[in-house]
């Protein structure tokens, strides 16, 4: 109970996840998505389901919107209603995968016409930012083509280049780019963004506010993914996370439900690098609940992260560096795994108590009747979704 | 110009690849499917199309059905348009991945009425396999789950043998049930017929009339899939073929497109061991044609499959097994890659035109106002895509 | 602390771990094989270190024996010094990829000499079988191709069913044949058994003593390992384990240090399907410990099969049904993650004090001098590795 | 027969590939290694074998050296002897993973005096290459960690960075260090360099003469290398290519032997970017002969890149940007593909027969009597191999 020291706890205390507004929608896979009784139908009720995983959390004080899923006539009334909540709109997501004119590209299109539709798209983004208060501007690049011949990658990189300056240079303040790569999906033969060092070579193109967003389930097979969190933030240029988990493809499952240790090791990676709490580096849920209940399954989320971050916050940093100088692998490796492997949540619950939150959220939220009543009222009217 | 033998040719002639009525519908991935202008709007239509893939290549004299997709009032009037169009009806495909009910499992779910349901679903195929004279019931079953512990996996393999065999009473005279294994996809943790070897220990314990359907993009990264192919060849239980092909995950990209060699290994495989034209083993296509035209996209794979059956028809097995005998690797490569190195493509196309068929099908389609008359048609009416 | 139930305890104390003899001598890449200090020039000093792993743990009582690195005057010698330090021999382990005749395969040669060599080894490790009473022929068979052309997989495999019959023939009483799989390695092309389905129908035709072997480390990327070790289990042949661990290929790290959970998840497999403690099943270990110290390594590995089999005995199975019929995907994971993350290692240390054994085996060996007295004392000879 | 046009022969006739001095010696998996009649037992042995490949091919004017393999007391004889065979010495490699003291790193060792030694081994090589006149110092890391948290992964790569420029300050003229990287493999858990984007990283932080080298078998399954090829023309730092195949992890086979479409990708994109025949983009190969003959898996290796380049230059570039610019995925992709299954290997043959070049340089070198003569001369002595 007493292993959690106030140096950990305060650490705790400042942590925040962003949640995404679309984890409350509906999702699926190409085959099917199945509804959910109480699913929100616009961006108002995903607010407040959102909000619900912050009150007995007290773990995520913000929530991503993606454009046009989540526009509405006024974002004064959307940020008021948020803050009524006791959270705040935080990044907003772009979207160039959804409109006919994208079907071979969006910002990467041979067509100059459609390539400043899609700048155009973003410079929406970018006033809906303005109103909302928002920081981040991301970008998950949806481009790619699906069969050998179909584009010049090279000429798409090129055209990505100007697109992505045109964009940045629309930023004002403290706004960001951030980047996402992904390995595959929905191209199957070549994507505009792949990998972590296209994204780095494009943003470290633009300025020092463009940044490189890692999803956690974007990679391929076997990819050492907390390599990739040290050397981005040793090159000063993580600027946020997507957590989720996956055993094949791009799944999209709950963070820390496919690989625990590996989210132990990414988050060890983000706190000897500095990212942990860092202003710099945003942390995000993005997830689909395709089966499991949804506000549930973003609390089962979070608390996966801040179980995870209490772990590695465990590692005795000094044997630890100290068996790794002396060259003992055992030692080292030991060290590492005893945070592990050591239980933080009965320490994490009584401290959750001490702060006035429930020891337990999962039941909490569970016995609060909030999911009856969103099951009995959300009747009528077209439950959001991806395609929404 | 002579290099394809009368006996190649004569093989090559008898050649038949089986095409899948959702070909000709509109598909795509999660994030979005885009719809295609003179796209089919019942099965009449979508066997018109197939019917002129036929037409221009004399390759695909069957389609497959999807139920229920492709439920219609009247069978025989379904088989007489077909054979109208010089054409028969194919393999009857079910589905158990798109009813709420079947959300968690459908030949496997714990609940014995939901298992009945689906058993009842295969019944009314069967029903309607009477009706069209197909022969093989084909199984996918799209049924797993996301997260550990969530199912008992064990339990599930036991109650999909008897759901299975109850349905395989059902058959009659030549009827076969095809059990299709797939890695992953939609479930994202277990899948209830992952592997060559789940399906091969299923159908094993069912009987004689059941078989294996072989998917080529349902493995795991590096998978061997010309070895499985040998494999359930000798074990007597190849029941049929799903081409098409993938760089990554289930891509469903044209056939032979991403990796010739690999499609040229996987023909030669089942050559060797006695596949080629047996009644025993049906070629089928599964593809989907996400961004790029669907009937050409069609007649595209089954030239693929044609002129890759001509390779492989190619290779001097006599002058293979002297090598392979004599530990002669570099010997043995060789007369492999010959074979796949040769250009078949003018001596298929001025074969083609001697038996009266185009020797470019591809341009001749082009050609023949049949795309510009569907485009034109087929105005109005819901376009048929996989959750239609 | 007392969170382990009597009945879990027991069941934990009939837990026994294979030891390779060749863990205890030097290993390495194609690129280097470092050597270290007292490594064993002899099979009698694998035996001594193998016991002192046993000494700190009562958790491996026995050793497997690999035949020709293993080849001493006496057996019986062997075996009464196995004896004499409290352990026993174990499974005989054949080799077919180290004899320059078998540069293109042994069992599955096209030469029916060298077929019957590789036969005449496996009946001489029979008979070293009966001189150790060693239960278990275990065979992996490093045979394949490199090339495709290179060989005719068919063949191979029909060759290969005769020659493990002849072998299976030759054994007596309760002596069992084992067959492992693996991917890939050293054949780089195709692997003449390299799948769980390749092995089990090998097996299966032979006989009730023919069984399948499971290496962890022998699998695609991706691949749902427990999955496999519950169908083996339902299908009555599973016949023993490989366990290590790796995050790309072959890499035969410590067992559990890879992906902890994972191997939660298989010892849980075996524990629902009757595999734990079940004479059927023996558990073994299959490392390499290229760059840490090699005893130490040992004792790690079967703490951490331990220390997994005792969280995973901890699964609430009630609950963990209930959840699982009512289709409550949360409920059902948080279940079977409770057991994962539950830190039984201050339950187990306590149990060992009880039982006469250190709390920390790791210290106690440390602590024991041992290791100084094999590194001084071992010097000049020949150090013992996989070549030897 | 005429369609290779005057264009396209004048460049084919510049290529030139170079050969690694470590493909005639023996190699082999971790398990065996084979020995093979006739190799050589010194760089001068492996020198004349190398010039034999290029004496029938005219394809391959130089041969890589590895230091300290291929040490020899004067470099000047060797260069004398490599220039009266008509090659000449190329490129530098040097060794970091084969001293005792380089088990947990060289150039990233925790320790000064280790890391020194390996700047030194450079040094050495640097000095070598000024009396080889070599260009290039190519350096691959072999360095990582097998265990999580067995090394500060940050430390190691700011280590590597202040090694890699003390290396860098130390070159002259035109000489230039090239960074390979690699996905794993001898390290299990991390490797120092196991992207392009950390090699890019590390090679544009020391600056204009440092690049990157591609070897085509490290990357992970799945990934798009004809991609990363592009990415790095863009961005001016291709250096050199490591060509080889593989099926699964970094198996050293035969160039274009395991999928002779993606070599076809990858050399489009070379000519696609300006990197055909350029100064500064060498090819080499980086293959293992582990059961085939050692000289003509070189000389088959050195046609399979003429072959594919003669394909990748028929390329109809104009119908392709056309139907690439009109969104016509079927006929950029026939284009592309037309190509891919054009058989150059006629007009390949007359046309070197026109060059006074066998026709066929395999059954050239087959009938010239020097393997033969290898075999019978190469008696005694230590054949080289890697550990040589």
């Amino acid at each position: 109970m007493t292993i959690l020291s106030p140096d950990i706890l305060s650490t705790l205390e400042a942590q925040g996840i962003e949640l995404p507004s679309w984890a409350f929608g509906n999702s699926g896979t190409r085959f099917k998505v199945f509804a959910t009784p109480g699913t929100p139908r616009d961006p108002f009720e995903k607010i407040a389901d959102a909000a619900e995983v912050n009150r007995v959390t007290a773990l995520a004080p913000s929530v991503a919107l993606h454009i046009p899923w989540d526009k509405v006539g006024s974002y004064d009334d959307l940020r008021r209603h948020a803050e009524d909540l006791g959270v705040r709109l935080g990044t907003i997501n772009s979207n160039t995968f959804q409109d006919d004119d994208y079907k071979f590209g969006a910002l990467t299109h041979v067509d100059p016409k459609i390539r400043q539709k899609a700048i155009d798209h973003h410079f929406e983004c970018i006033d809906i930012m303005d109103a909302t208060g928002s920081r981040d501007l991301k970008i998950w690049l949806a481009e790619g083509s699906n069969y050998p011949g179909q584009a010049d990658m090279r000429a798409r990189q090129d055209r990505l280049h100007e697109s992505l300056a045109t964009i940045y240079e629309r930023l004002s303040g403290e706004q960001r780019l951030v980047l996402e790569y992904k390995f595959f999906e929905p191209a199957f033969y070549h994507t505009d963004v792949p990998d972590w060092g296209t994204s780095y070579a494009q943003v470290a193109a633009l300025g020092e506010r463009a940044m490189v967003c890692l999803d956690t389930g974007h990679h391929a097979p076997g990819t050492n993914i907390e390599f990739i969190v040290m050397q981005l933030l040793r090159l000063g240029k993580l600027g946020s996370f997507d957590f989720n988990s996956r055993f094949y493809a791009d799944d999209d499952l709950i963070v820390g439900a496919a690989d625990p240790f590996q989210l132990f090791r990414i988050i060890f990676e983000v706190i000897r690098g500095g990212g942990l709490n860092s202003p710099d580096v945003a942390f995000m849920l993005d997830q689909c609940h395709n089966i499991e209940k949804k506000i549930p399954g973003q609390i089962r989320s979070v608390l996966n992260v801040q179980e995870m971050t209490a772990r590695a916050l465990l590692v005795d940093r000094a044997a630890l560096a100290a068996a790794q100088e002396a060259g003992d692998v055992l030692a080292a490796n030991a060290v590492f795994m005893d945070a592990f492997y050591t239980d933080v949540r009965p320490a994490l619950a009584s401290w959750r108590e001490s702060r006035g939150l429930p020891a337990d959220p999962m039941a909490a939220y569970a016995a609060s009747g909030y999911q009856e009543r969103i099951e009995a009222d959300r009747v009528g009217g077209v439950q959001a979704g991806w395609g929404a």
